[in-house]
């Protein structure tokens, strides 16, 4: 029995069209659904699984950008996604999502090759306990998504309550463990509970509105990272008129040597609790 | 005679195609130019000019995101843009640039309403002397763009040399003064230069390949700016494998009141020098 995170991004490659338009059929996964719709995380972990599949794919994933139209139903979806130009290094794409003959998310990408460069790692991650010294938390049955994940706050868990301070940092990895590759790690970010959560202490409408994931990590940190937890941190810098930002980092843990993985950034929607 | 921001950003509206696509036309001006091609924030702010004038349009651009696949060649060049989808409170589009047949530049963009819900800056803007108190920078004439922007760096200017911390820090506003708007914001949002530039202390081969604009201001907050400078800070997180990121935020001033207009994320590519 592969793993339920495979089971949930996996997808069937149909033929290109006329227009060097693939498709992939994918399907939702009850264990990654959502309060509306499937976790976003898991349909851009799904659209990054089907991309480094094509054939034609050059390098590693290194920017995905989704934006969330229509919540997907359960059920099958369709990934159209086009290779729109390759260059030397990196190869742009443009993808949409479809269901039942509407587009229910557009979005691009972009691959690379990793090329040996001068190199630094400036940004610096949280100052944290190990991860066997932090509690996990169980999430309500009705955000079925987090079951699949081992979430365990250092800061701005949902059970503080009201907090000035969006910033949550946690650390997480796959429930069963599974060794990181970008499809998970993908996922990942956008694992962050919605930031206005904190600001109120409450559970309130809001939902992902456009997501870009920027992925730093090449596939030998991957490898070095095998099924350790990562350190996770994002915040929001401005909420009102309807929408908040948040950004967030992932890194392969804290200390001196810690690699940043992943950046991450979203506007979200929002309603005032009614 | 028009302010050349307003020159620069002019399209011509063409009429939608079968595919409900509309095309714009647009040039290339002189006064933009940057090392290849032109400077990428007056591709975003003749994007966000374009598509604010389609009759569709809902509210107001809150969020863009770019991708550069090829230069823009100086010239005629077309922006073909789709209204995907209407929601009741946001809008999503895709476009694409396309010049001599070849498409040189994807992306998406949300317009949205803005709602009256509970709101929080919970950002803070740099400590920074006043605009008046901190002298004004020219550039090389080979970045012929930066010459109709007026740039005060606090900190991180390319004339402190090498640097260990990629932040830039500056009073920014158009030259001639020109009240901000939309399109002027979305163009700022890519006037820092590469971090990588500031953490070498020279200039080097690099390049946007990647940009998402989250644009958190109101009409009233542009109005009440005008030809105020803004303060614009950016700084890389990871550098390295060829590639690098950097996060900026556009206040609209220093102190307690000040207002978060956008943030910016983006991703590079660079070349070691030889």
């Amino acid at each position: 029995m592969s793993h339920v995170l495979d089971q949930a991004i996996a997808v069937v490659r149909g033929d290109d069209d006329a227009d060097d338009v693939t498709v992939f059929q994918a399907t939702t996964h009850p264990a990654y659904a959502n309060m509306v719709g499937p976790f976003g995380g898991i349909t851009v972990a799904t659209v990054v699984n089907a991309l480094m599949s094509h054939p034609d794919a050059l390098g590693d994933p290194l920017a995905v950008t989704i934006n969330y139209l229509a919540p997907i139903a359960d059920g099958d979806w369709a990934l159209h996604a086009e290779i729109v130009r390759t260059n030397r290094t990196n190869q742009h794409w443009v993808f949409r999502i479809v269901q039942n003959d509407q587009t229910v998310s557009t979005g691009t990408a972009v691959f690379a090759l990793h090329r040996q460069t001068w190199e630094s790692i400036e940004a610096r991650p949280p100052v944290v306990p190990p991860a066997d010294e932090v509690a996990s938390v169980d999430f309500p049955d009705f955000i079925a998504w987090a079951g699949n994940y081992d979430m365990r706050f250092v800061t701005g868990g949902l059970a503080d309550g009201k907090n000035d301070d969006s910033t949550s940092t946690m650390w997480i990895r796959d429930v069963p463990e599974r060794p990181l590759d970008y499809p998970a790690l993908a996922s990942m970010t956008d694992s962050f509970f919605p930031r206005i959560f904190l600001r109120h202490g409450t559970y309130m409408p809001a939902g992902t509105i456009t997501l870009s994931t920027y992925i730093h990590a090449t596939p030998e940190e991957l490898a070095a990272q095998g099924t350790d937890p990562v350190l996770a941190t994002a915040r929001g810098a401005r909420f009102g008129n309807g929408h908040f930002d948040a950004d967030g980092q992932i890194w392969s843990g804290d200390g001196e040597d810690a690699v940043l993985l992943a950046t991450t950034h979203q506007v979200m929607y929002f309603k005032d609790p009614s």
